[in-house]
């Protein structure tokens, strides 16, 4: 059994809807959720999107990469650190004690894309967390080759960050079939 | 003329790539770039993205924000510190000083879109906060609905956050024609 | 038996009151107390307070509640923040795993009373936490109401926070007779 | 004139009181409020408050500060600290270059009072940037005498942060009169 | 036995040397280190570093001592806080449950010597932290000094920070012989 | 004329050393320095310092550089956050608009030297963001090697942070001769 949260499962048809806001009370107000009860255990997660940007900036970061490798290596800390601070910067999160991140970076011919594994022994998941380190890392792309990308006009024609998804989100060590 | 930086514009065919790396040295190291010497105006960048969500979430999202919002007021606040905080979470970027934030929220029937628009009276552009704005406000939809969102399984199958763009970059009153 | 410090209760009139700072060393230096041998347990602290402010700002507030409710959910979202954060803003705190906060609002004639109830399952107590959890979100609450609360020379004749105070503090679980 | 923002004073009776929330848009919306187009100048604000603690309390104070003054230096860098992060405890204030921050320290037979003075040259006033000071100050001096003021359960049934009020707010050099 | 990582020892001549970079994937990565598996005891660490500069500054430091202390205590306020931020600042680090820290400061004739001792109950060993309050705190004392130690120019032709060492890192409780 | 603050410079032997130390009043309290008289100007202030390792975990880093070069570029990135941070870490530090952070990394047999620039438009020097760029970054090179720097018994018998001087602190463009 994988599901680490049976109870807050997605609503089915015959349930009241508002009852699926966890961080909302019933008198509409917000709160965070009690984890005082919850078990520890090993969790983990991984999200994973793109930033879309012209082939030639993605040239530009290739040729960088054979020799110093800043720009992907900066995106890598901001993704890091965004994941260590994602108790701040998501307000109803909790602080919880991150044992490992991961970043992964994939160039495609107009993209690139940034997976981020985290993986904590606290009392609730950290997909949030894993969230957190895939947008910051991609805007910290979008940052070191704005000049590359952006056009006569100043603007950014092409760049966009999409598809960024929760992968994988489960308790380790718990059988997945 | 609207374009603040002319001489970082999308290299052309015959300029070395590599020197539109303007956060990396000739040698590669990763470096901020001086902005001692630019004049200080006032600038206004707006980005945009959104997060796709079950309808069933949206409803919920609605209905609640009939009592107290407080699911899109969380993530309004989430986005104008996100922000604010751009110059920590982005490593390269400076601090400059935010004049303004605006965020917008536009509830589809399977999604949310944000749009945040940031003025500065700043030597450097604000679109990274912009950018900064919507990821982070878009995350904490995220994570206010995540029980809604998640399936029997734990996972998400269908949020995602995506089409995260820079829409408007400019110096304000300066015509853009 | 509550206290869960009973060797740092209030001196009596034979003890030395030097004694009793235990964040200043007997050389009179500041320090953090040693937690290390502390057990874990569950903890919760209560604290609350109110700010006095004209009985029309609380009509305007209760009116924008029945719309938004953003003026209170955004002292919320302050006070939940400034719980986590308190490790930071007093600096002889500990970092302590905050498992859940609750924050409550009433609104009398001329006064918002915030109370917070924070728990944790650390090796302190958390009052606090409570504590900067109820003057942060009542600041916050001045902040909303500035300009309601001025007068025509920019002064804030009547707004005043006040009676703050910790009302519980008790490991949970415990019987108190 | 001293009044800064004059078009912001306090309601009359035949004003709608929703007009005076700044910080909330027409819709409801919580907002940072526009200071692109205010002029610079110089601008100060001193709030006060105060912590009621017992008489022996005071005295371990005044006789550690004989000695080294850690309880008071604590709760000033305290003070001071919480001033500059204002505009991240805060959620809607803007980040203004604070210029000076004054601490004065009066003790009296049962209470500590604080009174911290702020000044910016931005374009708002700094006058929660004052009370933030004050507040966490006072929380400063109640955690390092927390073990002198806890009764035999652990509570403390005298300790109390009163009396926080914005003693003056104007601009700096303009005759007030 | 008191060495916590035994597979990460000093590497002898016939071991790569990559292999030692922990921090760095087989593909020369950044990387955290995975924590999740290590088993949680008390681990303590000791730094130490002194500032050298003018003996007219340590007279005028010692003299203050007499008086209000205010150099020192925000010296080891410094520092204290940059040791519960070092997750923060060395981007790599995990953020552990500091239980203690102790901060101790010696004059000499023309330096002064600040040694931090750090605890943890956490997975990883705490040299870092215990490192980034010494900088950290030794900077501070150069901040309060400042204008002592500038010469006629503005310049700082004496003043150094030096030798700042790891003096001891253990678990706690096992012997040492 | 470089000298910014001439009436600051260090005291000569007919003047009471007690004058010297800015950052506490008369009576011995600390203080933060009232900057809001002093005119903008740009300034600039370079810091150095070293970290002393062995031969061959300086052999490691050039390996390490010559693939991803994430070590000294994580270094790089510690140190630009360090120095927009100082207002943070140095309790009395203003927070100034730093405009240019510029770090050099220099590879010796047995040691790596950094060297950070700051510069900023502001109304104080920028030397302590210089110092607190130099000691972090140098401390994030520690953090990066300590497999490789740690002896059989978990020690740093070899590594230290020596040498960090403020090496030039100016106005920019005042000749300097």
């Amino acid at each position: 059994m994988t599901d680490e949260e049976p109870d807050q499962a997605r609503h089915t048809a015959d349930e009241p809807a508002s009852t699926d806001l966890t961080h909302t009370t019933e008198g509409g107000d917000v709160q965070m959720v009690d984890v005082g009860e919850k078990p520890e255990s090993k969790r983990r997660a991984v999200a994973t999107g793109k930033i879309r940007i012209q082939p030639s900036t993605v040239e530009a970061i290739r040729a960088d990469e054979v020799g110093k490798g800043d720009v992907l290596s900066t995106a890598r800390v901001g993704a890091i650190q965004a994941v260590k601070h994602t108790w701040e910067t998501v307000p109803m999160c909790h602080q919880i004690p991150i044992t490992n991140v991961e970043t992964d970076v994939d160039l495609d011919d107009d993209a690139v894309t940034l997976t981020v594994t985290v993986e904590t022994t606290g009392t609730t998941g950290c997909e949030m967390e894993a969230l957190q380190g895939v947008t910051t890392g991609l805007t910290v792309v979008w940052d070191m080759v704005k000049a590359a990308e952006k056009d006569e006009d100043g603007q950014y024609p092409e760049a966009r960050i999409e598809d960024v998804r929760v992968v994988e989100k489960r308790k380790v060590r718990v059988d997945r079939d």
